[in-house]
């Protein structure tokens, strides 16, 4: 795998993806990325969490995949209740919409630059 | 599901996802952005299409992903001529890394303002 940064470091598949697609609501009005930051930071701590890759264009349009062992995982973190917490910010104040897609990784394969993939 | 622009109309799961997440090249000297708007319109031609979603911070990650009925048609899609050719001038000149992942979504889920989703 990749060691670009910005680009996750997974395991061989099999293992899953939280798909989290966004639109930034205009005026939001509240402090989103301190938030953001600490969901990243706290969601990173949590047994079976393996890795994060994001990207918002200037569209508002923003596109943030998180790995993980297994679905198991990603209940307990959607569970946590800071993170219960900043999901009602996000419906409230943070986002215009979003989708979420939970989805099993079954291949993978990369490319970088001098070979490193 | 939600109907916000930039973000996809999918059907209700089980489909596919191919996650492209990819770090551009700091000096590509080439047509990038006519060629993957390219790969945008052709790609969504191809049968078993089911949608598109992308970002691309300003730190040069960018995370596509796109929504597929089945792997067959992932593949068909895959070894189209034109995108084959696409996918040469994005190892040679424009990304510095790249990871593509396929995955099965499992299920899914949305918000929207107002209440569309």
């Amino acid at each position: 795998m990749s060691a670009a940064p910005g680009l996750a470091r997974t395991p061989v598949p099999p293992y899953y993806a939280v798909i989290f697609t966004s639109k930034r609501a205009t005026d939001d009005g509240h402090a989103y990325g301190a938030v953001a930051q600490r969901m990243v930071d706290l969601g990173s701590r949590y047994d079976g969490f393996l890795g994060i890759e994001s990207a918002r264009g200037t569209d508002g349009i923003g596109l943030t995949v998180s790995y993980w062992r297994d679905e198991a995982a990603i209940l307990a973190w959607k569970r946590d209740t800071e993170h219960e917490k900043a999901q009602r910010g996000g419906r409230e104040a943070w986002y215009e919409a979003y989708e979420v897609r939970v989805a099993r990784v079954e291949r993978a394969y990369g490319f970088a630059r001098g070979g490193a993939a």
